[in-house]
């Protein structure tokens, strides 16, 4: 029976990948060493880093007015470090659209030089859709204005990047990027955790105009991004082989079509289940339509028991990691790149099957 | 013919733990998913790092008064994370020891709110010994007093971890965890990088008196020690592929006779080198013997065209990685744990081949 994966991150990784890297594991293109024992000062590694980077320029059209940095500390450190670099002095705007958007706010908020305000909100509605930002709130002089392109624990997703004047807009994109036809022009930063998209946990990737590179020097080197963009994000050792992982990750979605045929898969693998959710008994999406996530979708039957049963029993029909997270109960569906579309009709057809057995017509 | 990688790090690692690594990457203990996509908030990882803390606790003696953390970032990271958490408002001791001491001073002294005071230098001698405490300067309300157990630029090594009163020592033992007889007892903090001695890029360990622990909130989350040893190492996605392979290099340090079998090993390998070293016509070692590293051998001919010769032809030989740093030059072979005695043999029996033919007798 094969086994589909719905976890959040760490999440599904395609299976030729996984397979490339086993497969080279003990011997890197013939160097007789794993690709986990090469110096990142050797040319192998160097090698590895660049082709990534390039490939992540290519399929994000990044432009060179663009620094690419590959960190650690996941999306949490990311959190800190754009304050920290970006806002010190200064006033940042945060959007609160869910769970992470919130994690942001917070962290922001604990640091003393830099003042936060949250100029839009759905936190009062459970955060079932997008919160509409009035212009008129958006101050013209603030650092930047922060979003969650997609928020994992809610499902909704920014449809469209909201136009702020001349306010860089800076994006948490850990869970829609390389899903998404939205343009890097349109950000002054993007930021993502490479566990959902990108490969496995252990790497963070910041894309950042260059023109919002600190001038100032931070108070510990490896938060600073200047610091990060002079080294080629080599100030210290690198995560190598989330590195490596990410650059076969990358291959995979070039050789698959790009960015713009994983975001036409998205349309259409998240669609199978949305319309099943619409029309069925006793599975509901608590999203408003208009916003509703393609890589991220939570549902619920409004019986804690009914739920706990569905996942149990999807378990044994090999349909992983359903259980949706502990703050807000329910299942959940993370249908990132690498998850094929029979993965969703395999989950549509368990659920037509357990709600006819469950009181559904 | 065999390949033997003296690279600083990245570096080797034992090669069962990579056969192992490799046979299980598309399947882990049945589960028919990789390692890599497992949720960290499922039961494989959560076994996988319960077990490696349990291992190390096992195999450095680690009493329930030190709490054990697997964080990001590198040692370059605990640099500041250090000062940030147990010295603010106080005054922190350092030991300049060598490049990555002075490293651990530079990034101490961009934080404000904390007193540097370097008591002990040897920078002026070129690193070429551990330099000596005198401990009337040992302010013994000093926040702690930091060392750098082994330096991976300059080739020492502490043999003796220094007594210096009520005084917590921090230690950077990146290069030689696992690999000496320290007691863990003597240390408040012991950090280090896993990429030298416990598998790959990409994690960082951090053992701390939980006594010592920060009271106070720290301005950036991921950056609390108290906030991610409350978390148990899962305040937010850690790197789940590098504490699994560095649980499998713990795996085979208890295998092969637990870290004293390392330290006799460590013992018997670098004497091989060093042996060779003091009667060679053409190499020698530019550290002072009662310092001299076990795990990282500098050694020079004096000429940096030989030095560039031998390097080439060690390479040829299947002797990798030889290359001193780029900052001091020569050569330098990081003997880690992985490294089999025939490693050393070969190198040894190499520079005797190369003696014969460039001047030596």
């Amino acid at each position: 029976m094969p086994l589909y994966n719905f976890s959040a991150g760490p999440a599904v990784v395609p299976h030729t990948v996984l397979k490339k890297a086993q497969k080279e594991f003990l011997n890197f293109q013939g160097s007789q060493l794993s690709v986990v024992e090469l110096s990142h000062r050797a040319k192998g590694f160097e090698e590895i880093i660049q082709e990534a980077e390039a490939l992540l320029r290519e399929l994000m059209d990044i432009s060179e007015e663009y620094a690419v940095l590959f960190l650690q500390g996941g999306a949490s450190l990311q959190f800190s470090m754009l304050p920290l670099n970006l806002a010190q002095k200064n006033k940042a705007l945060y959007v609160n659209s869910g769970t992470w958007a919130r994690k942001a706010i917070a962290a922001a908020q604990t640091i003393d030089s830099v003042t936060v305000e949250v100029i839009a909100s759905s936190e009062k509605d459970d955060f079932h859709f997008v919160p509409k930002i009035n212009s008129e709130l958006v101050d013209q002089k603030a650092a930047y204005l922060h979003i969650t392109t997609n928020e994992t624990i809610d499902g909704i997703f920014y449809r469209k990047i909201p136009k702020v004047g001349k306010v860089p807009i800076v994006a948490d994109m850990s869970s829609n990027i390389l899903a998404n036809d939205y343009s890097t022009e349109d950000f002054g930063v993007i930021y993502a955790g490479a566990q959902k998209n990108m490969g496995i946990a252990g790497l963070t990737l910041v894309i950042i105009r260059k023109d919002l590179l600190n001038q100032e020097v931070i108070f510990a080197p490896m938060l600073d991004y200047s610091l990060q963009a002079k080294n080629n994000s080599m100030y210290n050792t690198p995560p190598v082989f989330a590195i490596y992982m990410a650059k076969l990750v990358l291959e995979w979605v070039k050789e698959k079509g790009g960015v713009s045929q994983m975001y036409h898969n998205a349309q259409k693998k998240s669609a199978l289940l949305y319309e099943f959710l619409d029309h069925s008994q006793i599975f509901s999406s608590p999203v408003e339509k208009s916003d509703r996530s393609l890589t991220t979708i939570p549902f619920v039957t409004g019986n804690p028991d009914l739920d706990q049963q569905f996942i149990e029993q999807a378990k044994k029909e090999g349909l992983e990691n359903l259980k949706g997270h502990r703050s807000v109960g329910g299942m959940r569906a993370s249908i990132y790149n690498a998850m094929p579309t029979e993965g969703v009709t395999t989950l549509v057809n368990f659920m037509k099957k357990f709600e006819g057995e469950n009181g559904g017509k």
